[in-house]
């Protein structure tokens, strides 16, 4: 017996054919003895049958509803947050995919008198979103076009924003709004959103308005939350979104009507990334099976090459030749075993690492640029490395840094010790603490800030598990290290392995730790020459205090011995302080 | 405009709808000027249009494929404990169901001579899965009985045995072999299961088998793995299992042959759950809504009454008081405003708690029995606190400590410093490390042994929270305490909100954080005592050894002074050593 299932009216099926099932098979199963009958129950035992009743299916809205952790919206505070994170990034994947230099607006307002509800309305300057199609983006999980690309951008699951929506609806009771004019001839659109949560669907009414925008986006948000400032805040988030997308204009606008807004630093938008097909390499047993299933090509050999990437004929006939099968035999022929050993060839042919143009780092220019913007330090360098491969997914890591605060300045304690002395207050908005405290991290992913679960990302594993000292820094036994600082970690993949749907920590896969450790010894050499400099000025500074401390003794016992008079007292120590300083080279 | 879709048909029905958008809509949009356009780039710009072409669903079972680190799978060593852990809750889920003390048996077999692909077996005496349930249990995600119900369970989602069946099938492109008998006098049917990713439903068939027993189900799955014992190992989650499940017997075969055997330790099964209804304080606007619309209770005092727990007639007419609403209006004729200050009353009105037949704790006389049964130490001692609710879910926080190997001796250093030294060998399985190491942590959520992600879970971050140098342990500052120690803990709930799919943490909810700072202080109490007994026992000892040294000398000195013969000297040290018992009660 093979199943007939089609696909077509599948909600609750599994229920109802658990009915029928009970109805037809009676009592069997209940006669059981086991030591805890003694126990004596007096409920009713379960069997097989009743068992079954219960069985049916979880639609993806009602598992996220209950799992909303998952996503993001455990709290009201992180919900708002989470909420503007996913309208931002789908706002710029828009803009950047159309090739437009991204214009937004996000804004926080509190509905009517209620201290715990707000709306929040991001709008975009994007190519908007043709009709048919805003109701199951805002209104449906799981619905994307970017799962199934091989190609870099910030949104991957299609989850985000109808998350967003159903935590409101849940929430507030109220639907989500959205306006979209596709392009510039377009009819502006308002559209109302409600998700049907027990099947996963939309429902919707629309109508046109006047909108004086050439094209564009807007999503508002009805939802219960807390508005606050300081670490973790909507605010900073933005901040440090500004700080990785220096091509984006923002305008955030409080609830209190505070406006603060980030301006463009280039013109230059990322450079445009091109869709891949997989790679042979990555391929498990399983996907190669689904692919030959899925592939418009006849011929093992056109298979080979149209449907990865990297393979030609060359290629094509060397694995075919190590697997014995023939280049022009039908893939769908290939028995389960067959194709086994069409894998097995393929991991053992060597084959040209997959093309890197999916992915857009930012480089290290950009990266110094952008950390200037926003952080004030003495020195700021950065260090890109060349994408590399894991599991046949191309990936980049790149990172900056940041270091010294300008406003301090060296002192010598009563005990002979230089310490560096802050003339500024500590401001969250600095980003940079004290000399004494552990460095700032920012992590990215695919531009995205990371301002969640620090301490279970891979790039905070991979920064203390660096050897800081070597670089002049102090660093406790696993932890960040020491210093006025803030390091910048970005990776950039076609797919970034989270460690869950809320995109809050990058999973430490191997290949991955490696290349953050690598990116991070890089930066810290170029660090490292700056700390040195930085101590032997601080090892000068002492010396020469100490010479300046004595150099009127030394006068002063000359002045005795050669009966010196006042003036030649003077020159002898303008003399004596010239001779330190050139031969100090201070 | 309405949405029409019925919920059939649906798969890619998005990307059809797509298409057409794209017939009709031409080109507009593209027409657009950005500072972008000046970078020049050469490829076709997109538009709304052109990406709306590649909006369309994403599966469930595509989604956890390419995400297979979310529910456990991201490693061959891991994906086989995630296997066996997943089969092994069903089964132990199923058995207590049907009140049958559950028998098992795990084995892990290699397959043929390859060294990276292993079959994992559970077989167990359960009540067995009907015919037509059988294909949607092991080859569809989120399908099961579990989600939907307010009641203890191993499982809850529905997603892992049908993940480790799709796991194995993409890396050795092996189908899922399921054995089920439904009761005494049920046809044994073995099954053969495929998952259809693209659409998450099973593809199957089965036949009648000879199988000599009663009732049960067995389930064996190929999969790539790597089989290792030591930490985190098949072997330690099975022993953890044995501490949390006393009633279970659990035969455990390894590749290699090697047999363990966990024998039940009580005849009495944990007691019986009871589903219950949602309590109204737990419940949001929107679920209220969509309550509403559900019921079929048609009026608003006996909607309140039905479909809570601990609303009686009483409660029913306060809280619609409090609202403004008729008792006996129609529920599904209030406006959204109404049913809003519905719930603003229900928050009003004080209800009782939820019951609590829902959970079943181990309790603390079964949590000693269970760690004396597989932790040697000096002493036991746990804490079971009463279960209490986060939003409207009841939860039990219990704790459980086993203190000082037993083998370890007193002994004084030169210094005069006591320490225990230790006369056994370092030995994963006694799962006690040495005096000074870190306590080891184990944690589990409805009896399931927890192994992976420690750092990120709620309940070792309240571990390292406690103030273990109350109760006189060592405890670096962000540490876990330090001593021969094994700290067991417990969240017994309804619905355990995990930090992600493969169940691995606990998310750090308020309310969870607080009861487990209690649960933990309760049980360090308890330690305290004994600590500080066996600190004034060291004193003692230290002492004693003092003066033992110096009796000799002055047994000597009264030789001298008192000129006594030997037999007067043996006396005169036996007659101090006396004292010296005596006065200091050794």
């Amino acid at each position: 017996m093979t199943s007939n299932e089609s696909g077509q009216g599948q909600l609750f099926a599994g229920a109802a054919e658990a009915d029928m099932a009970t109805k037809k098979a009676g009592k069997a199963g209940s006669s059981q003895k086991s030591p805890a009958k003694k126990a004596g129950s007096k409920k009713r035992t379960e069997t097989a049958e009743s068992m079954a009743k219960r069985q049916r299916e979880i639609s993806v809205s009602e598992f996220f509803t209950k799992n909303r952790h998952l996503l993001g919206f455990d709290s009201p505070r992180k919900a708002l947050l989470t909420a503007v994170k996913e309208a931002v990034d789908n706002s710029l994947d828009a803009c950047e995919e159309a090739r437009i230099a991204p214009d937004l607006e996000v804004k926080i307002e509190r509905i009517g008198s209620n201290e715990k509800q707000f709306r929040m309305i991001v709008e975009d300057n994007g190519p908007g979103i043709v009709k048919t199609q805003v109701p199951h983006v805002f209104g449906r999980l799981l619905y994307g076009s970017k799962f199934h690309r091989l190609r870099q951008s910030r949104g991957q699951q299609g989850i985000g924003i109808s998350a967003a929506g159903m935590y409101g609806q849940l929430t507030t009771g109220q639907p989500v709004k959205v306006r979209s004019k596709a392009g510039r001839r377009a009819v502006p659109l308002e559209f109302t959103i409600r998700i049907d949560t027990a099947k996963n669907r939309p429902e919707f009414s629309d109508k046109p308005i006047e909108w004086d925008k050439k094209h564009g986006t807007e999503v508002a948000i009805p939802m219960e939350g807390e508005y606050r400032r300081g670490q973790r805040s909507i605010q900073e988030f933005l901040k440090l979104m500004a700080v990785a997308n220096p091509h984006v204009n923002l305008k955030f606008t409080e609830p209190d009507g505070t406006v603060t807004e980030y301006q463009r630093n280039t013109n230059e938008l990322p450079h445009e990334v091109e869709e891949i097909k997989p790679h042979p390499h990555g391929v498990e047993l399983g996907i190669l099976l689904k692919m030959i299933q899925e592939s418009e090509n006849r011929t093992t050999s056109a298979f080979l090459q149209q449907d990865f990437s990297r393979v030609g004929p060359t290629v094509a006939k060397e694995i075919c030749e190590k697997a014995g099968v023939k280049p022009t035999t039908n893939p769908r022929r290939l028995d389960a075993k067959t194709v086994g050993r069409l894998k097995d060839a393929i991991d053992d042919t060597k084959i040209k690492a997959p093309p890197l143009s999916c992915i857009a780092p930012i480089g290290e220019d950009l990266i110094i640029k952008g950390l200037k913007k926003e952080v004030e330090a003495d020195v700021y360098m950065a260090a890109s490395r060349k994408p590399v491969v894991y599991r046949g997914r191309p990936f980049a890591v790149e990172v900056g840094i940041a270091y010294g605060r300008p406003g301090d300045t060296l002192e010598m304690t009563d005990s002979g010790k230089i310490v560096a002395s802050s003339n500024k207050q500590k401001n969250d908005e600095l980003l940079m603490g004290n000399a004494d405290e552990p460095v700032r991290l920012i992590r990215f992913a695919n531009r995205v800030p990371l301002v969640f679960q620090q301490s279970a990302c891979a790039i905070s594993k991979a920064v203390i598990n660096t050897n800081w000292r070597n670089y002049g820094l102090q660093q406790p036994r696993g932890a960040l290290p020491i210093g006025p600082m803030v390091i910048f970690v970005h990776i950039a993949s076609v797919w970034v392995p989270f460690t869950s749907e809320s995109k809050e920590a990058i999973a430490g896969y191997d290949e991955i730790m490696d290349e953050l450790k690598r990116a991070l010894m890089d930066c810290g050499r170029k660090l490292g020459k700056h700390v040195r400099k930085g101590k032997k000025l601080a090892n000068e500074f002492k010396k020469r205090n100490y010479i300046t401390m004595y150099i009127p003794h030394v006068v002063e016992a000359l002045k005795d011995i050669l009966e010196l008079d006042d003036k030649e007292v003077d020159k002898a120590t303008t003399n004596l302080t010239d001779v330190l300083e050139r031969s100090r080279k201070l």
